[in-house]
Order: C-alpha cells, then structure tokens, then sequence
C-alpha cells in the first residue's frame, strides 16, 4: 500500500512537473490568440448591414444638426437604436457640453457693460430642461408626437435641468446679460414651467414667454422671429440664442450668435 | 509491480474521468468568460484619454457643422487623427451622399417651370471639386493655411470631382434651374478652374463668379451675399445653395433652402 501509495504520488508528481513545464512555456509565449469564429455568409451581410446603418443613421443626425434636412415627423424606424445609443451614451453629454463652452466664450467676450440692454435668448425644452425621461418611454422620437402624452410628462413639473446649460445659465446672467425665456409651451403651462424651472435651479429671469393663444397656428420659426422682434422693439440687442432646433435660431431679428443644441429626437418647423 | 501498474493505472482512470467529466460540464455551461487583463493605472488613463479625445473631436466637428464654433484657424491638434480618420474613411463620403441625396430631393420638388429665373448657388472647393489630395498633403488642417502652397496645388488643375456633387450638378441642370458657380478663387485662377471642372464632368454652367481685385478684402460672406444680390437683381430666384462652410451660405440675400457639406478641415469667415 506504501509503494502504491508511492507510485501515484511519482506520477501525480510527473503528471504536475509535466503541467507546471506546460504553464512555464505559456508563460513565455505571446498570449495565445483568440480563435475567431468568421460569420457565415448571412451573418456578415447582416454585419455589413449593421456597419452601414450605423453609418447613415450617424450621417442623418449630423445633417440634421447642419439644418441639411428636409422637416421629419419622427426619427427613421432603422435609426431608433443609434439615436438611444447616442442620447444614453456619451456623445450626447460631450456635445452639449462642447457648445455650451463655446458660447460661455463667447458671452465672456461680448460682456456688456452694465445697465446695457444686451440679451440673450433661451430655448427651454432640450436646450435648459431635458424631456430625455419622456422620449426614453416613447421611442426615442420613434413615435409620431402625442400632444396629450406630452402635456401629461409637462404637467408633472419634473424635467431635469442640463447641466451644461444650467452652468451657462447662470453664467450669462452673472455676465450682465438680460436673460429671455422663449418657449413653444402655452401659457396654460406657465406655472408648472415656472415651478419646474425654479426647482432645478433656474432663477431671476427677466422674461418668460409663451405661446398665447393667437400664437397657436404660427410656426415656432414665425413666433419666435416675433418675439424678438418685440424685443428689439423695446431696446434690447439680442447677443446669443440658445436653442435645440433651428426654428429657434432662424427667421428674422436674429441673434448676432446662434448655439444649437443637439437634438435627434424631434423637428419643430 | 503488477498491483503497482494496476494503482497507476487505476488513478490515471480516475483522473481522466475527472477531467472528463470537467470536460463534460463544460460544454454544457456557457463559454468560459475570457481572463481579462486589467489595464495598469497608466494604461487606463491613456485609454480613457484616447476615448475622451476621440469623443470631444467629435463633438467638435459636429459643433463645426452646426455652426456652433466661433471662428477657427487650424483643426485642433489632438483632433488631427479623428479627421484624417473620418475624411478617408466611409463617414465623410456618406456624410457627403446624404447631404447630396436631401438636395436631389428638394431639387425635384422644388423644380422650376420651364424658362423660369429659378437659380442654384454651387460653391467650389470641397463642394463640386476636392482638396483632399493637397490636404493629406498638408496634415488635414492642422497646417495653417498656405495660400502660396494652396495656388500651387489649384493651379495644377487635379482637383478631383466629389462624386456625389457631380451628381446632383446634373441632376439640378437638367431639372432647368439656372446653376451658378460662386468661388473664393481669383480671377487669376479662372482658365485652370473652367479646366478642371471640365475634366471633372461639370458642364454648361450659367455662369461662374470668382474674385476680382475689389473683392479680395471682403468676408466670402459679404462676398457671396453681394454676389448672389447681383443675381436677384437680375431676376433670378435662388432656390439652392450648396457650399462646404457657413460663408457660402449666410449672409444676405439667402437662398430658399441651403445644403453645407462636410468641412472639418477648415474655416472661411
């Protein structure tokens, strides 16, 4: 029984020696490649697809940033998964934090001195408050947009601030600007939006606008060119415009620098 | 030594069993997961760091498109690989269809009445003809711009045609809008342009416009807005406008729609 008991050890031992001389040798040896299975034929068509979607839908975003595109009702079906990859990842954030940089230099630079009329134009919606918590629940701009369904999400007061726009905000007015609210929602929302601003920590403005009712029918390009207009009508020299849709930026009396903010979830003409 | 070669044997069974059976359960669970090797502190700041720049140059070319930027002289350093990346992979040449695709799309829709006034505005450079071939030259705009280099490279007459333009130039021809062909160039450059553009494939322009003495001063943007007021005088209703930089198309007298083409590379006030 000893020498049984010797013989399995000895090879117990060799079997181990043999192993630990295997391990010694991975060891020196480059990492051994992984083996990599080729797709088959559907496969990398299906890929190739993949690669040339993620390619388009890239193209059609950054066009509609450019203003390139012809006015949309809802992102294309084949795009929803790159606009959520977009909005929930990381570029969402770099680039509304890129702009936002760019136009605190810009205000730095263009300062007024105090007591000057000089202004600057806010859009509220995807430019200071985020209704990414509404689109998530509805297709990421997927869905044909549902006015009762949005008024609901309006009604709860609960849209996040940006934070790069909020940072902007604040510096604006430290700055001197005027700041003007300009906004699409109807007065009829004016305390919630009131409430839901303050909250998320946006304060002492010196106007908010919304659409009354003789504003309804107008594109938001016309009344908001008209807002503007008024305003320059009453002494003040627009300076910047914040907005996340060009009928925010466009039209008549326009700022002397427009920011656009990204947006790939909707189109407001 | 029998019993001896018997126990040795009878462990060796008792081993392969055991790894058989280890064999077993592992085809049966899912793959093992790879070992990953964590990144020391440095590599992961380095990583992290190349994510970080790609994602911030990014964001900027995008801000560059969405005109966002305030005026630049040269593509930031740590930029230079994400647009030699994106100018001579698929991004730029599918940026540049889409684009094109949108205009062809207007064109159609908005297509004039035979013998009607109704106008289309092409830029030149990195609109119709390419400087891509100078520019891979020249670190893709890293290089502040050498407009003795840059006379050189124009006066050789190779600048290649970008497919997609050549395209809806002739589409947009032949749907009878009058085209119009307003350039930075000089005067000086005008037989090698009409030259190249030949080579290219562009034909029977209305007319092309470059810069005379009394121009070289001006922005291209009072350049191009006096240009194309020029045109309106004469009658003419411009209906498109395509151009690389913000400079072709703002200004005054603006075309009904505008299409801006992808330029990382550089910046025209």
């Amino acid at each position: 029984m000893a020498r049984n008991r010797g013989a399995a050890l000895l090879l117990l031992a060799l079997l181990l020696a043999v192993a630990g001389e295997a391990q010694d040798a991975q060891d020196q040896l480059p990492p051994r490649p992984l083996v990599i299975q080729l797709p088959t034929e559907e496969k990398r068509a299906e890929g190739a697809d993949e690669a040339g979607t993620e390619l388009r839908c890239a193209s059609w975003r950054t066009a509609g940033e450019a203003n390139n595109l012809a006015p949309w009702a809802a992102v294309p079906k084949n795009c929803v998964p790159h606009v959520r990859a977009y909005l929930t990842g990381p570029a969402y954030r770099s680039d509304l934090d890129l702009v936002a940089r760019e136009a605190s230099a810009y205000a730095r630079a263009a300062a007024p001195p105090a007591a000057a009329q000089a202004a600057w134009v806010f859009d509220i919606d995807e430019t200071l408050l985020s209704n990414l918590p509404y689109y998530a629940q509805h297709g990421y701009g997927l869905e044909l947009f549902d006015h009762r369904e949005f008024d609901r999400w309006v009604e709860t007061g609960e849209a996040p601030a940006i934070p790069s726009s909020l940072r902007l905000y604040r510096e604006v007015r430290d700055l001197g600007f005027k700041t003007f609210l300009l906004t699409g929602r109807t007065e009829a929302h004016e305390a919630v939006t009131v409430d839901n601003l303050r909250r998320q920590g946006f304060h002492h403005w010196d106007k908010l606008i919304l659409r009354a009712a003789a504003d309804r029918e107008k594109t938001a390009t016309d009344y908001k060119s008209e807002k503007r207009k008024e305003m320059e009508a009453e002494g003040y020299k627009i300076l910047g415009n914040s907005g996340d849709q060009w009928s925010d930026l466009l039209g008549y009396s326009m700022s002397a620098r427009s920011f656009k903010l990204p947006n790939p979830m909707y189109y407001i003409p």
